[in-house]
């Protein structure tokens, strides 16, 4: 993990970085509370399909992690995202930004989407690894953000991560019996979005991921609207739904301490 | 509205009371802030069947909403329920009283509720006129909590009632063709709870009634378990529910102030 920039704003140090990972380069960004010693839990928070590791939410997610819990975050380019996008996925990403609609994903664009997350799947390896190295971070309970392309790479993820406690997922369905599989292993505490009128991942579909869910402590949170309108209101929640589950770094010290 | 008994614990004023509708007594309580003055929001707890007015989960988030928010609450005891139960219906809420499932509602006991529905229905108007009558209550925003027999109830209340302007329904599913009409009238804003293996209310007939309300901010939590297995943390976000939509009676006052 080679860092490559540092800025502090709000008692909030963003940290860039590149990390090489069989023979590519995955760019990041990790977020920390300003002068930050010792372990801490991580989040690790996967963006969305035609995103990219600094889009708006994630970036209002992590610094509001780091300001209200003391956590670690991190967040990467995934394969084929941000300045790992060709020409045309940029333009691509450009046409459909404040889209309130998405296209449904053709065939083609789903083979890629599966290798792509292989890939991925690989790479958030290696970046927990590194950031787990840091002695800023360290081994402390590491959580799963990640909605869309993000539960898409995030259920093979956490089903085979065991340092994962606890995860956000949805805007995804159970597309196939693999991905079903997988959901059945996953045992740790879940949250699970569900967009009722979603065009890309249908209500059921998104239902049946919550079902498929190994764990015995899940939840679902439903509302109306389109793929991408998730309610502002819902950050809330997984704050609260992260604390619950990973604690929270410090707290801040007692009166006249 | 006759007061009956007070006492204040830990800043809240619990005083019960009775009201005379349509021939019959109603006995209820009212939570407020210690030394309350002025109009505030007012929330109508509505508990479910075989409950009554201070079961401990009603009791509990009275005490919750009046110190966190400074609401004032309002609970009755139901027809047929608490002081209003038969000496058989209070041993069949006895006998089931920490059950983790509960049996099948029969045709007999659907016919006796649809009768009771309408006369709580109408009680619980009259309660809602006496309270705002008071200038500690006065006509601040009205929002409903209930669950079960608290939607069995809430929805034709909620559809018909003006002042209500937030809701917390669930565990209680379209049964009928005239429950879903109703449903889609209410158009304020709504959180709905379903329990995925819910033995009482059906998965799918929740769901449906999600779907069917006219609001169009809804939101919808499901959680595994049976119909009394609702997580404790849902309180806190039927807490933050109610103060995005009703707002708080008042906030501590600014520090040097």
């Amino acid at each position: 993990m080679q860092f490559t920039s540092e800025t502090t704003e709000q008692g909030v140090t963003e940290r860039g970085f590149d990390l090489h990972v069989e023979g590519e380069r995955v760019p990041g960004i990790l977020w920390l509370p300003e002068g930050a010693t010792g372990p801490r839990p991580l989040l690790l928070l996967c963006h969305g399909g035609m995103q990219h590791k600094r889009v708006d939410t994630i970036l209002a997610k992590a610094r509001s992690f780091v300001r209200h819990l003391g956590y670690a975050c991190i967040s990467i380019d995934n394969p084929g995202h941000g300045e790992r996008a060709s020409e045309a996925e940029l333009a691509q990403a450009r046409a459909l930004r404040g889209a309130t609609s998405l296209p449904p994903i053709d065939p083609g664009r789903m083979k890629q989407l599966a290798a792509r997350v292989a890939r991925a799947v690989g790479e958030w390896k290696a970046v927990l690894d590194a950031a787990q190295a840091l002695p800023e971070v360290g081994d402390g309970p590491v959580g799963w953000w990640g909605l869309s392309m993000g539960t898409a790479i995030g259920v093979p993820f956490v089903a085979g991560e065991p340092r994962v406690r606890a995860a956000v997922l949805g805007l995804a369905g159970v597309r196939n019996e693999e991905f079903g599989r997988l959901a059945r292993q996953i045992t740790v505490p879940a949250m699970v979005m569900c967009q009722w009128d979603d065009e890309v991942a249908p209500r059921d579909s998104v239902l049946a991921l919550f079902d498929a869910l190994g764990s015995s402590d899940k939840t679902l949170h439903a509302n109306p609207g389109r793929h991408v309108q998730v309610p502002p209101y819902e950050r809330q929640a997984w704050e609260e739904f992260f604390a619950r589950h990973l604690g929270r770094a410090s707290s801040p010290p007692a009166p006249g301490a």
